[in-house]
């Protein structure tokens, strides 16, 4: 639960606030926000009950009791939008950050050529897995170190900073080493381990949301990042699990307006994963631009047919191409520039 | 299954396939397309088996197993896109069209009102409900009849056409009396008896899918309209049920690319229904002329909050006006106008 | 919301609520239940703030927030298990009611047999589509008023009582000529406008949970039915939809405890629509008993392979006389008989 | 794609089939199970065309196509079930193991009260979290090394076997050291690093269903494991994530018999967590072992109100008592023993 004070509040009133959420039994979590201040009672209480009783304590102008644990991500927090900065770019602002590469770091030539078609085209970010997250234990483990190796090189020779995932504290360890963004995938996105062993290394963080997690769960995950001192965090939407099988996920493109409302952080659509077909991507990269989104995660392969890993949903890059133009547009539409 | 001949095929092979279709006891239905004849294969057959008898016959291009339920409504059929005339407007082409309006028709003067600030915004349909669908038993139910008389003298007062929704026979005959486009709600798209009685109004049709119908079973029922000689059908995306609860729905905007690719049918998107929440109608609006709708259903209220059905998900008349700005430079980005 | 009187409260402490509900705007639904006063307030009202305001009056013993909508159906006005009478039968008693037969009547012979073997068995009611819900436009739509002859034949023969499923006024007029149990579909849930036909035609009603519906809609749709004064409702679990794919629903079992928990109504479990697979019927028929279910729908075919309607949900007549063996160890085992 | 050869096949005819594999560019992987020999072939191959030309070999029985990922967990490769044995116990066999603990290892008495408790009514193994998977970043954590040793305390005590679960390496070689069953959380179940950390100790594992999890892919967890050597792997369904929102998930208790159909593991339900409401798991223990569930995980606590995690789904040690002689007789019902 969080108790909003109005920006006429007293310091009195600040302290009859935090006493009487001491008296209950619980903390108190007071944060200086940059228009007023706002207090936390942490712990699990009745709210309902509790919520009536602080709002009529002077300098009280709300009580938000369904946000109660989430704090450094909500909007009560910091009113304006997170700028991001990383190196020579910055996301959240008013230019719209493109991240595009293979799913699957394979070979040197493949991310060089990749890497060159994507910056031409506009991308500022290469992506690339060196550590796949399998679907199946057949599936492509990914190249390890010697994948960073040849996604920094491509850095050097594009300028394109680098974005790469992580599942283990050896893996964030060399992703540390070779990358400026770590990613944490869907399925990672909950575990709380790995999202502290992240954290401390005060990289910027992608955090995608879980095919299962709620809206809520993913602000929930960035929360526990924040309150590892980490600020830097990335949102990421890519697709959940219904029951329609003509794509295996949804893309809840809403989720893009409700965490924009909701928190301050950059918010990215990865529409490869979130469609898992390519034929659609273009249509869903549009989509995510005209409805608010920071930011796109795309899968750029130079010939799809023989990717080790999600050949199916890459585009090729000419195809990238032809997209940035029409993202440009919309782009340009929605008052901001790519 | 459908079998699609070659466009050299000659009337010998389109004959050999027939037989061959009556010798394993079932029927064949011929279509001759614009490009190319399609043989369907009309009874449940084991796919996999027979898929393979046919590929092999002479003047045979290939064989769709997996739409082998879908013809009419599908791109096998009808390459171009279809566009739907509806006295002066037309559905389907480089124009997108927009439908607006009050959940459920209340009063003279609120659909008056409503109807003059919407036609002023661009709109080009009223939208209003006299047969409301009750989400409880509690729920307004509509005006009935009365409430087709208001849509009918805003339509002359304005010009803008009508849709209205219909749930029973005596429903669909008062709908077919003053109404130019008639709307199956969600929960009757699979409700055949009604279908039937409303297809052979031969009126125009919106045809919402279930929020818990998958995107081919949208179509099955669009072909079961077709089927009965109503080739005037749009498709509307309203929002389906997921285990996230921030929004009462999930807005499937991917069916709108899935659905441009499989059918030439227009597709309509109801960011209304689709997010439940007004805070979220612009942003989905506009993702959805971004990934290729072919129109809109939007629901606007002179004061939502005294609104007799949903009126947290109406948008107030001033900001359908400022919406459909923003919605004209995405349509212009996207190669369109609206 | 419900407000829930003390035994002990006096005509003067129900009158002083019903005030207070009046002045605050709304209107007042008095009932007297077995055991004490039970007062609704009917409309929408934001409950948590106006629950603490009744909470501090006299004689209240509780306020109820959640289950605002639900009252004749809930254990609050009801406290013991509903005893629904139909002709030598009793559902919701000590013993274990099962409703078996084929999904659609096809042939006077097919029934005839089926009933003779269910009835054998121990069934005491015979099940079979007149009116078929379609899941295609291909689908058998059913026989229509001679397949309720032919049912009703068969209860001549052999005694059992017949449910048969309605989904239009006219069916249900038929539907109440020739069964002695009326079902509404799934898929026919919410159509209020049915539930209004059959509620008044007074016969026993089973109502079958939409795929897409909770279990607070369905005991909402149940609601509807009694506000109209039909008491002799049985609600069915027969499957939800979820993201699983082996089997075309989800049987929600966990449903049955809650429903006996909030409501004191039969609870009938159909684990043939509910797996969609007659491999899985008998482990979910004996599930759905120990889980304390009222009743089974169960389909029985004579040859599920030539069946004209879901033949592969279907089970033979020697599988359902050997699961009535199982299943009577089973109700014994949880105190009950079959 | 699996090829079942006949009994009958002779080793040419086997060959043969492996021969052919290579041919076509596959890996062929021989399996002698108890009757019969069967040929995986490993990689992705349109399978519907592969499947006829293997189908007319000689020797060849069957082409599985649909599992052709799933091997070693399958019934085609062990017919019979599996038997488990972890020291004094065996789980799949006739008799239903049930497995019993609070949630989280809290102190010493708890888990020793509880444990005498559980021993006395007949459970087998005492369960308890040393690691636990936080819900939320407040949650409780668990004891960590402490907690395995008031576990281990537990068993000298009462001889119960203790299970537990690990997220990350550094837990798996303390609880490997500590317990006789290593679970796999929900939420890990495709982390294939900590899968094969845990496979390479030997000990028997638990693997349980993930919340947005297809049977299909549980089976390939459990396929992984074996593929790396270990065999004594149990499977554990405890509720899916679905839009009912009465219950936090939907226990998808078909999978029972689904997965006993497919694979030959032995199945376990764990109604606390799979209904996350203490008022529902004795109904739902008891279809469990009805539908053939070889054994239950529930959670048992001195006093649930107290509990450090997820004490609203933990019943107290007399429900437990009570319980365990309801379910013995459902065991007895169905042919079995507890």
């Amino acid at each position: 639960m969080i108790i909003i004070m109005r920006r006429s509040a007293t310091e009195q009133n600040i302290e009859a606030v935090i006493a009487k959420i001491r008296d209950m039994g619980f903390e108190a979590s007071v944060s200086h926000g940059t228009e007023r201040v706002v207090v936390g009672l942490v712990g699990k209480c009745r709210q309902m009950d509790a919520a009536g009783q602080f709002r009529s304590l002077p300098g009280v102008e709300d009580v938000v009791p369904v946000t109660k644990r989430l704090f450094h991500t909500s909007r009560h927090y910091k009113k304006e939008n997170s700028l991001i900065d990383i190196e020579n770019i910055q996301v959240g602002g008013e230019e719209i950050v493109v991240m595009a590469g293979p799913c699957a770091v394979e070979r040197s030539d493949q991310v060089f050529f990749t890497a060159m078609a994507v910056k031409e085209a506009g991308a500022k970010v290469i992506r690339g897995g060196a550590f796949k997250t399998q679907d199946t234990p057949e599936d492509f483990p990914g190249l390890g170190e010697q994948g960073l190796e040849i996604l920094n090189e491509a850095k050097k020779e594009t300028g394109l900073l680098v974005i790469t995932e992580v599942k283990t504290p050896q893996e964030v360890e060399l992703a540390d080493k070779y990358a400026d963004i770590i990613q944490i995938g869907a399925r990672y996105m909950q575990s709380y381990d790995l999202l502290a062993c992240v954290a401390e290394r005060g990289k910027p963080i992608m955090l995608r949301r879980g095919i299962m997690s709620s809206v809520e769960e993913l602000l929930l995950s960035a929360e526990y990042l924040m309150n590892r001192g980490n600020n830097r965090i990335m949102l990421c939407e890519r697709g959940i699990r219904t029951f329609e099988t003509l794509t295996p996920y949804t893309l809840d493109l809403c989720a893009v307006p409700i965490l924009k409302r909701l928190s301050h952080l950059p918010v990215i659509v990865d529409p490869s994963h979130g469609t898992g077909d390519a034929r659609y991507v273009p249509a869903m990269a549009k989509a995510a631009i005209a409805c608010g989104a920071d930011g796109l995660l795309i899968e750029v392969h130079p010939n799809p047919k023989l990717a080790l890993s999600h050949g199916f949903q890459a585009i090729e890059p000419q195809q990238f191409i032809d997209l940035m133009e029409e993202l440009r547009a919309i782009a340009r539409a929605v008052g901001r520039r790519l």
